[in-house]
């Protein structure tokens, strides 16, 4: 019994328009495309021929973590020798009876999520295997299909995205209740952090959540514009802004948010710049429908910003596809100046209008929201006014 | 300045000694044992030629996290179009003026840590990629070199593992002291995750520091002899064996530890599990020295265990390397019946003797120790008493 049927069906025309027999994929991130699971060690193998027919093969280690799936076969494989000959006799088998031609391979390269403390990853070495054991097979790259597939979801994963957001909404709770200065960014951030994985508690429906938080304060706040967050051991003080940004999964479905607090009495600037993210983000999110260019919203936040007098301070790009994805800013709808993205019904994406004062401080509101048949349905709906994210003001 | 010129000398002979021009590397890991950087986001790439030259490209945001490195050269470069093209220029750059004819490149499989919530892979697009600049090389798998100079640290690494378990020492204290029943395994197990990273603001020297824990509990930790731990919802009662299993780094260095607690009156039954671990753990460690075979260590492990009856619980092989590696069980020295592996000064390892009853409950201890010219050092002195790890007997 499939779980979600309409993306068996949505990679089945992939493959058939692709004019392949067969998708193999082992990035964990595509093997839960394929497959609906989510690897952990990270050595599992997804196969989807052109009928459909879905083969995982998966360590009997994590066999017990396979809930109903995508799946119509699982392979176990004992993961005791290297990771090659491990993973030999199960591709032979699940390959040596069909007669594929054309086989759809990942390339690379890729924005892996981590879905465990270390990752066992086949590098090059699994297509070399692949060949030997299909050597007269015509081998492709299988990129493109699968970003496509990963950047629209379908409403079994829009509400495993649902789900994700509604924890993180919790721990975002949680961790403004326990607000103050005078700790360390390492602490603060942890107050966000457990319970990403401790609420998934509410969610019998959830296997695996987890996440993480991390706290950049005043200066470090203002240089928080790269491709990730860190905490430092850095007092937090009153007076400067405090911004927070956390990525957390359930089940593999990832978020990406961040919200700036600011404790204390806050100045015109801090203001003045609190009203700009809000409108930014507003008028973007607003805007965003079935068919509009993904590079007009990344313009509407860049002169909602400009309006406000920080050009200056736009650091980056306004978004980027999230679930499958958390950081890739990569990930379709790339929301920025040089992207040909068209916003499609499905897709999830952030949104995220950012201002940086690398000096004093940075402020960033990073939602996350859906396109709907209509318009955008916001995924985050919480800590979206000054009232809530000025502390003791 | 080369922060750890031991490991530049060991890889610069490592180099000759296969008759290699130069390494390049992008596997964080990798890149660690080269450069002394951990990367963050997974998209730099380091080159070592066989003068111990190290040059590490790295993408711009990362800059201010590089301290003082083993790289002679640090080539930053903008990631902001597509990741093969953000590359390119530098590759380019640092490669076009060289003459190298021998290359040794990564061919995979590997254990990869998480150096951040996700990270940007190259898969075999990189190889492609510099086959492009440099089309006359030679290219030989470097794995071999690698695995065996990342399975022996030097003093300067030594000394980051040290701290590493030092801190997760202080988190499975913190852990400790909150342990009660009535709470949920992934309640638990953040107050041992927690201080993973909090507790790395008493090391100003650590700049990047972070982990994960996991509690199984009873039945659940009868079946924790899988490649990995995880929490679940469950409510852990007394009564039960509690098992938490946690890894952590500070700056790439990874420990690997478990700690099997129980609360309440324990039974014969329990009392006989705790001694039979902790013997065959006591017997292991005081066995390591140079030059003795990582097979016979495991023999030992088995043969106290089997002494008290819990031969049929053995699920797992005694250890393998750690430092570099957190859960790679193929890491060297690999503790296994069928090792080859000899005991070398300056190897970082774990000791985990575990018995499991399925339905009944499990237990592990898993220590780390270094290796030093006389014996092995234990690297996690604590809580290896009943005392210590019965609470509220």
């Amino acid at each position: 019994m499939k779980s979600d049927p309409d993306r068996a069906q949505r990679i089945r025309e992939s493959i058939q328009a692709g004019g392949l027999d067969a998708v193999l994929c082992a990035w964990p991130k595509n093997v839960l495309l394929l497959t609906g699971y989510w690897p952990i060690i990270g050595n599992s193998i997804a196969l989807t021929d052109r009928d459909g027919r879905t083969t995982l093969i998966v360590p009997e280690d994590e066999c017990d973590y396979i809930r109903a799936s995508n799946a119509d076969e699982i392979v176990p494989f004992r993961a005791d020798r290297s990771t090659l000959e491990d993973v030999r006799k199960p591709l032979v088998q699940v390959l040596s009876s069909r007669n594929f031609r054309k086989i759809g391979i990942e390339f690379g390269p890729i924005s892996q999520e981590a879905s465990y403390v270390a990752m066992t990853l086949y590098g090059s070495a699994l297509f070399d295997l692949l060949q030997g054991i299909v050597p007269n097979a015509e081998y492709s790259h299988a990129e493109r299909l699968l970003n496509d597939e990963r950047a629209i979801l379908t409403p079994f994963e829009q509400e495993r995205v649902r789900t994700s957001a509604a924890i993180a909404q919790g721990a975002f709770e949680a961790g403004r209740a326990k607000l103050e200065d005078g700790r360390s960014e390492r602490e603060l951030a942890q107050h966000f952090e457990s319970p990403l994985s401790t609420l998934a508690q509410n969610y019998p429906a959830i296997i695996r959540a987890w996440g993480i938080a991390s706290c950049m304060s005043g200066a470090r706040a203002g240089n928080a514009f790269g491709a990730f967050a860190m905490s430092s051991s850095k007092t937090v003080n009153a007076g400067e802004t405090i911004l927070i940004h956390g990525n957390s999964h359930a089940d593999g479905f990832w978020t990406d948010i961040t919200r700036t607090y600011f404790i204390g009495k806050r100045t015109e600037r801090i203001s003045k710049m609190y009203e700009a993210i809000f409108e930014a983000s507003e008028h973007a999110i607003g805007a965003i429908k079935p068919g509009v260019s993904a590079a007009s919203i990344d313009r509407i936040v860049r002169e909602k910003l400009a309006e406000y007098g920080f050009e200056k301070q736009i650091k980056h790009s306004s978004g980027h596809g999230v679930g499958y994805s958390a950081i890739d800013h990569r990930a379709a709808p790339k929301l920025a100046k040089d992207s040909s993205d068209i916003i499609q019904e499905g897709m999830v994406m952030n949104i995220e209008p950012g201002i940086y004062f690398e000096s004093f401080g940075g402020m960033r509101l990073c939602d996350m929201v859906l396109v709907t048949d209509k318009g955008a349905e916001l995924l985050t709906p919480f800590q979206r006014t000054i009232k809530e994210l000025n502390v003791n003001n």
